[in-house]
């Protein structure tokens, strides 16, 4: 077999075998294939796509190319969730003891950050004690006698996909479904999931800008999972705007122990019960959605939720009284507002330009090395469909920085707004299975 | 600028500025962009293609790489010529001494082969004596007072287009018709000709199979040679078996020697006749087509082609007296026969089998380190059309080799021999101007 052969056969719009996938894969992983080759070969398949095998195979190879996660000792279905990125999406943090409650495992392996805000693990940490570096048998201990624990991603996963990444970077092959699908389905598959709920999002703050993007990002996903035993469900949410009202680390803590009491934000709450519901399912607690649904909101209304997340930071040496008591949690010296300029409806928000304004603020990282500074962040006050007088507030922004302009200005930039009252858009768009 | 942006602008399909592409040229050149976005980027000009604007702009980047020749000093139209490549391609012998005698400067340089037989340059110092080194100054001289030189490229031309297409040959982005066309003109333009006539070969034997792409091919760089104020017209010629019916470095020469003498093959004839009007007519000896092939037709029948083949000998140190006497020129040891196996009318002959055959005889080298037995190639004793008896020589292989199994494999492979005549086709096909 010739590098140069199978990026010709692929060039032509021919599927490839198997072999002709790990060849390329494991080759370029070893370094007997070099970044030029690769290079051209993701472009053809940019351009070309990949059929459902191909991308399985995909998938298989990239999970072959490193360690994998062994959670056979833990009783019962295992079942992971994944987003692919929003601004304000604090979902995991909801779903850990929502899930766990009805006894299905959730062992979360999580990565940090790098962008608007910090990533789970970075975001649980804002709680003071929160360790996220469990050893192995405390991760599998944790999760057969809590059915839930949460670790930071540290063992070699997935390293094919992790170096085709920082090449499809620098070679403008991100935006390819065939291999968005294979990364994010590796990761989780090599991170010993048995079963997969998957949220993807849409609309202006995240990866896919439009509904038949996303449900063809949603379908590949799904038959990726079937082709590999992985029982997956994706969810197609809206990202047309942050999810919820707070953005940021400790803010965003604060906001899930808000719906985890049954007053968190509709769409959020809405979001993050429907995963839950369909991780329940797939774990084998219910047999229909409108059933785990309502039992979920159950257990919210009845404080059971609640108690069930101060286990969890409990169980990993955090804090549990900043469930009880938010107050306690990181707070950044300045808080500034952003006053709306005219009178009427929100129409837009953009999400992204919310995120950036975030990590301005100091809640994300731009580079591996930055520090996170927890307590920065930004909190909404107005959403899609409110109404705002000029010079009422429509975000606060939190930071120990003294100058806040940019920050401002791309809070201004995010906010369209008019006269008439935009067209309500549902929270959760479709679910693929 | 940013290389990524420049490579995404082109996944997209939008047509690039000239600063962009010389961004992506230079800086690939100088060692700034690195193999893989070069290789991501020449993928997406195959996908996309390049209109006719960048392709210009492709070809001025690709000279302004390196060093161009100045022939400001020689008077008159300096007229090139270039074929895309063929089997038994003998053509430039047969045109410089007759564009000459017209009056028209022709200053050829020309490269070595890499293939099945050597490059004009290697066929001509199978000549003894004869010299293609020569000093700039003895070149133009040549030129100016015998209308004819040719020497072999040293210049350091188009080292973009070099190096360009070293990474394009182990990406499988050779065949991309806006890369392929700013090489050949990047090369000739670098070369100081004031006027291009193109020989764009189609067919079994050709890079270009079939018309439409050749068509293209001879569209496209026509168009750059009219966007860079360089006169260009593609002739469009069949190649779908050998030209002529010689293959090899010394044989050539001989039927060289034959079509300037009157008595060469058809098909020879007229495509050299055809191309050498062309050059006659841009360089400004003649208003008119006809007119020209008259009179070249006329040159070589009074004997006076011949005699300005032997100047051209002289003139480059070579013996002359092989015009005279050809059996003066190299012979390989062996000669071996190849037989019919049926009886028939050849429908077929697959030009590059003849020309790989060509290739292990001795004829062509495969690396740049061998050597060129100039002795070696092939007469084709049946062409498309010919009737053939079973046992009846198809070709004759000249080699120093004692072993001819593989190659004799190989002609038998090129021949297809059916009952019925095939359908005539022209020599050439079309005149793009």
């Amino acid at each position: 077999m010739r590098a140069v052969d199978i990026i010709e056969k692929k060039k032509k719009n021919n599927p490839l075998t198997k072999e002709e996938i790990d060849f390329m894969v494991q080759g370029y992983t070893q370094g007997q294939i070099p970044d030029y080759q690769m290079a051209a070969f993701l472009m053809t398949i940019y351009f070309n796509g990949m059929n459902y095998d191909e991308i399985a195979n995909m998938t298989e190879s990239f999970v072959n190319s490193g360690d994998s996660v062994d959670l056979s000792r833990i009783h019962g279905v295992k079942v992971d969730k994944h987003s692919t990125g929003g601004v304000g999406d604090k979902i995991s943090i909801i779903v850990i003891p929502l899930v766990a409650l009805c006894g299905v495992p959730v062992a979360k392996m999580s990565g940090r950050g790098l962008g608007h805000t910090g990533g789970t693990i970075d975001k649980l940490e804002s709680i003071e004690g929160f360790r996220v570096e469990l050893s192995p048998e405390e991760f599998i201990e944790n999760v057969n006698t809590y059915k839930m624990a949460i670790v930071g991603q540290t063992a070699n996963l997935t390293p094919a996909d992790k170096k085709i990444y920082a090449l499809r970077d620098v070679t403008a092959t991100i935006d390819s479904i065939p291999l968005i699908a294979s990364s994010i389905m590796s990761k989780k598959i090599a991170s010993g999931a048995d079963a997969i709920v998957l949220d993807v999002k849409v609309g202006s703050g995240a990866f896919m800008k439009n509904i038949d993007e996303a449900r063809e990002l949603a379908k590949t996903m799904v038959s990726i999972g079937k082709n590999l035993n992985r029982n997956t469900i994706a969810i197609i949410t809206n990202m047309d705007q942050p999810l919820g009202h707070e953005v940021g680390n400790s803010n965003e803590v604060k906001e899930a122990i808000k719906v985890l009491s049954g007053k968190g934000a509709k769409d959020e709450t809405e979001v993050a019960l429907t995963i839950a519901s369909y991780m329940c399912l797939l774990g084998g607690a219910f047999d229909d959605f409108e059933q785990a649904y309502k039992e979920l909101e159950t257990k919210i209304n009845s404080g059971l939720a609640l108690e069930k997340l101060k286990e969890l930071i409990l169980i990993q040496g955090g804090n549990p009284e900043v469930v009880d008591n938010p107050d306690l949690l990181p707070k950044a010296k300045n808080t500034f507002c952003v006053y709306s300029e005219v009178d009427g409806y929100v129409n837009k928000i953009d999400a992204e330009l919310i995120g950036i304004s975030a990590m301005l603020l100091g809640a994300g990282r731009k580079t591996k090395e930055d520090s996170i500074n927890y307590g920065a962040g930004i909190s909404l006050k107005k959403k899609i469909g409110d109404y705002v007088r000029k010079g009422e507030v429509l975000c606060e922004l939190h930071t120990d920085f003294d100058n806040v302009e940019e920050a401002t200005k791309k809070i201004n930039d995010a906010y369209t707004i008019k006269d008439e009252l935009p067209e309500p858009k549902p929270y959760v768009y479709e679910v693929i299975q």
